[in-house]
């Protein structure tokens, strides 16, 4: 069995990753770390892992980790690489799902996030865990950057349209929303219940962490253009769901778009390319590693093209994509333990 | 007192304008059709109601409709069309919050509505209600077409900038949030709740019958450029409210327009141009009719401006504003009935 | 116009006395205190309230309270009790929206709150706030103890059937359930939407501080039997309302109770005994300072009656009683300022 | 393979059968039947299921039912009576989900139900498959009653004391909660998003076709004294989930019911007792098989006990309970594809 650990398994990500996790056969669930809650029984504080989950909480500086063949960091940013290094050194296997490894331009990061880097060396080392795109890379690699929610929805929405110049890269629009949980599992009066239930609302509409991420990707798979991708996210009232609509110009006919991206996608487990013209609901993919694209073709050039997609902010916007990860470097099938339709209601 | 009716007042619109016409100190309200519950008390249908609404429902045709000074229709469309000759024939004044006038062209308003229209000689004399753009005509009117609840927001959000020609009329996108009581009051698989909450979708992606309103008005604002605006509208898990994230692209200067949209709305007691930055939520305009505004302008010409506007759907989206024009053509105060500040929560 | 000042302002209770004080004809709202936002005006912290109320948060040491006729405190208990009897000694009036001054056993107080009370002489000085109770020493009185949202709608439930015997108060059951805006506005992890959102519990089922103060009134009106009451909350994934099942055996026949209800509340504006049978919905009170009871008579002795009540914990519960409260002691219609229909939905 | 078939797989009970059945390593998912979807292809329908069910929708009269090992009805009441004969006959086994076989007394079944029973002398031929209960019968059975949800939860809380007479029978108060699916999935206006959320009643207060039911079984495990229950369901804004608030009055000392429900129960895979005064919420069963069940004991015989036990109720309430039954049907262990833990948020 491969032994892994979880740090900071307290937050929505590392609660989704104890969920998934202590159901893959090929895993032990070996560390469950959480500052905040270290001592205290698992199944105490989630009583839905009870029978489940067998553990106590551990501190992130716990020595055990280091005996892991997988760690996956769900912590905020900026926590991970302060122990990524060392674990590397171990040889450990670590799966960041924070944003510490995401981009590759150090200075780029720093300007983002507002904290010096701990290792910008390990930047470059990274791979970015977007299977669809990165599955050799992600094959040999130590340390796997995972994607954010946002960026998995909106990339995927875009990425075989980009990579063969079907649209203009210079006008895109991503208008995208996003599930509560996503906000993380936090005290903070901006998400209560009472403040978010009933309301809707954008935020960050002048700029968000996703979008170097966003563009990052999108630049490196086209090189013909600088990439120009407007983004504005927004809260939804509920749980867990990413919805993106991304409005871009094709520069030939839009009606060869479904086609492309049916063919594109075709083997992908996790990527569904639905019939022309339909709507997918986040409730779809809830609790599914699964992204479900439809693409509205615009009537001519002038007009833009609608493509719609949706994943579980949860799982293939964070935990599933990690697992999926685990999957392709341990050789696995890489639906293991991820291969659940979605629940409705 | 003014004498008034209200036909169709057991969908969610016909609700609210008894809501808000039983506190109007210059009303009476006379008669409330329905259909459906003709013959029981309105009380015993809507408790909210009890000890505010003594009446019982009539039917449509009820005779009384005909002494009445104003009658609001709250009907679904191709319903209205059917008995408002008659009624502006009994002198009678009649505010349509359906569809039926909103189309001044009649083969437009039938490819869209898929039927033929009863009157179609009245729709040239019915006046857009939208008191920001139309406040003299509506004064002497006798037929008002209230405005759908997705074009108010979204044509308020852009009236400043293209009446002056400060966008590209050519490249305007709306991605446009409803919530579930914009669908109407009826027994629905598609609406029940354990389909929609939690819960995120586009729908009529291809297009939406609002679209022509839209169009029609900001081409009547302007005639340099033919309009092209995407209209993409989804549904929220919740109750009301419409979010509006409209994407323009500035011909100069994008910082202008907000000095420019406050000027504009000034003297306006229900849209609020909030501080540039702002992120409005549907929350803040509940049970009100306020609009409010924010611009987040693009950086450059290359990158689109972002504008936010809210309402909600059953106020400025309906009701309302079909009391905002009722109090307009009375010389009334026109935030009679009308002022009072958001619920929250 | 009487001069009223809220002391904490920025919780959901304070929040609402702003919006219906705002539009009190009689009332100017001079005052406003929240040591958190002190300096903030209040319209940025609370965009719905924008046009509306024109004040920046004081701090709770406001010199200006002492000028108000009229102070309510909107603060977590065992704060008012520091204030209070300094702004009576000055001739304000005091309505305390928080428990500090219900309980008027001082011991009993401080067994429940487990702090020492600042100024135990005041407890049998106050006014237990319910009108339909209480109504004359109401009208005299300098300091109003405001009811809590639970005891409001189960002491409603309850006050015709205890005062006349009508059955046996040493056997009855309360189980209520609140909307989440009854935990305050306060960023706390218990109360995040992901947390609460497609959720359902009990919370203090062995004992809740609400218990004591529905006893004291209930033994109040009755001296015959110790009441014994178990009361058991509960949270429901909402934003407003109070639902309260009260479960009790009459003495004699229980189809007598709906005609002793009816009678009772006969010449009360707030409290609404609905047919016999009836379901009401917290969502007919939403908004409105309303309380619907409806009774399920037990077919026998050995069955329970049922008897349901609901209000809107954040109007009935708190601010909009407290300025019923307000009203009788102006002399004014008790409904000034609260004659409102219930929002739907 | 054991070849299975669904009976009324629109309905949310049929999708969860279909959700869950497509994952069962035993199971080959044979025919889903719709009379209303009757030709599509079940994932069109619900994509959800898309790659996971590769079935079109079959009519209830289809003939592959009578090939199944196994057929599961997912249908409304007085259907499944029709069909259930021919395919016992056939040597299929049945599992009703419906109410048709849960009363084994047919007068008592069509006075609730108000239509004749089309096969009363199945009646008592049938197990009541609640397996905590009826392990036993339920092995040889071929036909299965399975139990109505709030039945299961309350059952479930109850048992334990009243086998064996710690209890007061003639005495009980269940105050039950449920999620919207439990209503069914149809187009209904009483269950409409906006009639339902940011919403709290109660229904049938007066009489609900489940009492009946859990009477039966309580008064089947002791004979002494017949059971009075008195049985309110409430109907809550979410979409999952059962929680039920049980009042008992112990016979003796309440502190020793802990010891013996944990006793009781310790076997079970699916019924977890939690530790004295723990407050479980449904979403801590979301998506799962499990019930909890939590004790609060009485201070002394005069206070009631309070029983709170949750389960979802689609699966313990319903589906999962089902497949439950299958595997003891089949002698595989009893949580064969229901070994999930629960979804959070």
């Amino acid at each position: 069995m491969i032994k892994v650990g979880v740090v900071g398994a307290t937050g929505y990500t590392g609660i989704e990753l104890l969920r998934l996790l202590s159901k893959h056969k090929a895993v032990e669930l070996a560390v469950a770390t959480s500052n905040s809650e270290k001592g205290s029984a698992v199944q105490d504080v989630f009583p839905n892992l009870r029978a489940h989950v067998d553990l106590e909480f551990a501190g992130h500086d716990s020595e055990q980790l280091k005996s892991c063949d997988f760690v996956f960091f769900a912590t905020p940013h900026a926590t991970a690489m302060h122990h990524v290094p060392e674990l590397l050194d171990q040889g450990c296997k670590v799966i960041d799902l924070s944003a510490d490894f995401r981009i590759s331009n150090p200075a780029l990061w720093e300007h983002w996030y507002q904290v010096k880097h701990a290792c910008p060396d390990l930047l470059s080392e990274a791979v970015y865990g977007l299977p669809e795109l990165n599955r050799q890379k992600i094959k040999d690699a130590s340390l796997i950057a995972n994607p954010g929610c946002y960026p998995t929805a909106i990339t995927l929405a875009l990425l075989p349209a980009v990579e063969k110049g079907l649209i203009n890269v210079a006008d895109i629009i991503a208008d995208a929303k996003s599930g509560v949980s996503g906000a993380g599992r936090k005290a903070a009066l901006a998400t209560q219940f009472s403040e978010v239930s009933e309301s809707f609302k954008a935020y960050s509409a002048s700029g968000h962490r996703h979008l170097p991420e966003i563009l990052q990707t999108l630049n490196n798979v086209q090189t013909e253009l600088e990439v120009n991708l407007t983004f504005v996210p927004h809260l939804v009232p509920m749980n867990r769901g990413i919805f993106a609509t991304v409005y871009v110009k094709s520069i030939d006919n839009a009606e060869e778009l479904q086609e492309h991206y049916a063919a594109y996608y075709a083997q992908e487990k996790f990527v569904d390319v639905m019939p022309q013209g339909s709507h997918p609901d986040t409730a779809s993919v809830r609790a599914t590693n699964s992204c479900r694209i439809a693409i509205h073709p615009g009537k001519d050039k002038s007009q833009p093209t609608v493509i719609l997609s949706v994943i579980d902010n949860l799982v293939k916007g964070a935990a599933g994509q990690a697992i999926q990860n685990m999957n392709i470097m341990l050789g696995l099938d890489e639906s293991t333990g991820l291969a659940t339709p979605g629940l409705k209601p």
